[in-house]
């Protein structure tokens, strides 16, 4: 432990602490989330932070292989911290599958770890709170995932948020439909370049999309048509869609629009509306049918705050069996950023109450009256460190923001000493409660019990 | 994602999966010491998993450097994942100080890792739950942490446990005292000795201590009674003590007694115990004063559930300003073991309410129930993921020891249909909650609207 240089202390690039505000709302994300997801009967589980480097490699896409925190553990082995929840799920699910009761609901939270480069707002080291169902590939499924994700942001904020809904399946036949002969590597290129639509706009995607080499800026100005055409409704025109879908994706379609029909059925007045949107297509590469992003209607360029979709192959990597899932996954800390972008530094108003100590002889009824307010209370109470002079006790409390100060002193020591665990010593209490209920600012003064 | 070849499904060794059971109690167990931290004025932080290895390695001791799990990231640095939350939270404190009010009180949770040898109930990686008061080096921040970890671990249990405490620096004075000329390695080895004494007993003790150059078994064998010498109540006699020891730790004593007096006065007829126990040394190196560790009374050979100390050097590795330091850790995987040992593996009983679908064509009346029945009912509300045959809906609701099974079916649809939006469907409401309240078990059958 002896060290003659001081070393700065510094975070990694990319990584940052929380301070108490950010912190205490970063659980009370967590725990709107966890509630949420407990009532509609997703089951919370864990997994390790970090996996053997094969069960991650390979799943995502090329970028995210890259960002992959590696290296040989002690035992030589090659390891990985995980980049999501969804793929260590994947691993889960085939290794306890004797324990689980399929179809499967999960709900798990936990920080993933990405070596991306850092962005305002985005960092390597981020939280997600993910829901599951894994065994069944219903349309019941994927609308039991995006309402429940619905409930839960809305139990996190009353702010309007929309959930935009797409298909690979779909997306992937009007590509190709769109573009004649095209090869795997054109086909994802097109849904990389289709994804960014609303981010550079309407041309610079057609340019992208000329760049395949199957494509044509004429088929990629009809394909971006027949993905954007409204009805008079504002929605996408599926009826458009159909006539210029192959007959190969259109149960994909009947069945993203009878989920729509069900996801609609369940919109309300409160916050949160779901969208057909087909130029979603999501990053990852393991998502196999319905994907979807999430957008604050107040942060238009903020980015997605929750997303997820259908993948029907992850389990395979590891079992012989077909388990379809779907998830959907709450950037819990994207959340909270946009949600302190919105919400600005509001302070938080004064609450609680401080204990000062007047002098070292009333340590001991400050630490029994301490201990007694904790338990009564639902508030906050907290104790001074220092004994003595109350001046910089009670700045110490008014800078603190709590609410009331109540000193315990010499005269409140003489009465406790005389009427030690006599009946006087409960109305004591109620008079002090009466006190700390009417005092508004600890700026104001010090509450003594008389 | 193509894939020829299937992966075996594993974790890494010292690593593992938590099935709903055991994430749902390791939650509990956080939420419960998080209240009881914010009730006593503690403020949450959170800091990254990886740090410059720099931060990480010289601070606890020879076995905790080589255990670090550390690697080069894609940037070149040197990192490390931390192996406990107070270093990382020393780093804080002198990154963070201008935002801080000290003295400063801080919880935080989170996983660790280490890279020691498993064993049973120990992983690689483990949650513990920090409590920690910074910038104040006085009696009653040891009295604030150890009776918020005491009440803390009350509110996750109801089980006696005990509190054993004890003192580096009037430890290491005994020590010096004992052994004529002994150098610091002596010191350290014979800290490590006398920390095993619960485990391995007095001869063993002896025998180790004896190895130490300065140290001969005569000596060994008064120093263990000091230590272990108890007065006519069973507690240390601290007299016997204070007689021993040489003048330069005998202030150290004195506040330890006074701590001892204060939390002997908040004892009450709930569990958990203060003990003084000057053998406990605790392992990390960064202690400089009070220690202490936590068992259960009914598990003695558990080990520690809880342990911490006073370290007064720790920032000063990152700052010119001396800032002292204390904390108490909960390891909240360790708690978590020791309660299902405990209360073996209780089923929990049946709870919350499952929706099954007659068939296709109630499904979006299912969707519609379901969502009222979530934002109105506090239990847990699932919905089959499968609309049709109702056997199976059943055995699955039995299964996952749902209490009760709605079915939404025709008739139910009919009805709905007449009365879309009337009062009538209120009642109806009103009908089946009562037939949800009253229906004990999943097996007991279905429970229809009528």
């Amino acid at each position: 432990m002896v060290k003659k240089d001081i070393l700065t202390p510094r975070t990694l690039k990319g990584f940052r602490d929380s301070l108490p505000a950010d912190a205490s709302r970063r659980k009370a994300i967590i725990d709107q989330i966890w509630h949420g997801s407990i009532s509609a009967g997703f089951r919370p589980i864990d997994t390790p932070a970090l996996e053997y480097l094969e069960t991650l490699v390979g799943t995502g896409n090329q970028e995210t292989d890259k960002e992959i925190y590696r290296f040989t553990d002690h035992g030589d082995r090659e390891v990985g911290l995980r980049f999501d929840l969804t793929v260590p799920f994947a691993r889960f699910v085939a290794q306890n599958q004797a324990n689980l009761q399929l179809p499967f609901k999960k709900f798990q939270f936990g920080n993933v770890w990405r070596g991306e480069k850092p962005q305002k707002g985005r960092y390597r080291e981020f939280c997600q709170a993910d829901i599951d169902i894994i065994g069944v590939d219903s349309m019941l499924a994927d609308v039991e995932v995006l309402s429940t994700v619905r409930n839960n942001l809305r139990r996190v904020m009353q702010r309007p948020f929309t959930i935009c809904i797409g298909n690979r399946v779909v997306l992937s036949a009007l590509i190709r439909k769109a573009f004649d002969g095209i090869d795997s590597a054109g086909e994802g290129k097109a849904l990389v370049a289709l994804d960014k639509l609303a981010k550079i706009g309407r041309q610079p995607v057609i340019d992208l999309l000329s760049e395949i080499p199957a494509a044509n800026p004429e088929a990629s100005a009809k394909l971006l048509d027949a993905l954007t055409t409204k009805d008079a409704q504002g929605h996408t025109d599926l009826g458009a869609l159909a006539a210029f879908l192959a007959d190969d994706a259109c149960e994909e379609l009947d069945r993203l629009q009878k989920t729509l029909v069900c996801l609609k059925d369940l919109e309300d007045n409160g916050p949160g509306a779901f969208q057909l949107d087909l130029t979603i297509a999501r990053g990852l590469g393991y998502y196999t049918g319905i994907v979807y992003e999430t957008f604050l209607d107040e942060l238009p360029g903020f980015g997605s705050v929750s997303s997820g979709g259908r993948y029907n192959d992850l389990v395979s990597r590891f079992s012989k069996q077909s388990l379809p899932g779907i998830g959907g996954s709450v950037g819990v800390d994207r959340l909270l950023a946009a949600l302190q972008e919105l919400d600005g530094g509001d302070p938080s108003p004064r609450q609680g109450l401080f204990i000062a100590i007047a002098g070292d002889k009333a340590i001991a009824l400050a630490l029994s009256i301490c201990q007694e307010l904790r338990a009564k209370l639902a508030t906050t109470v907290d104790l001074s460190m220092k004994s003595g002079k109350l001046g910089p006790q009670f700045k110490f409390a008014d800078r603190a923001s709590y609410a009331a100060v109540l000193t315990i002193g010499d005269d409140e020591m003489a009465r406790r000493r005389q009427n030690w665990a006599a009946p006087a010593y409960k109305v004591k209490r109620g008079t002090l409660y009466k006190y700390i209920k009417s005092v508004k600012s600890a700026s104001e003064g010090c509450v003594t019990d008389e």
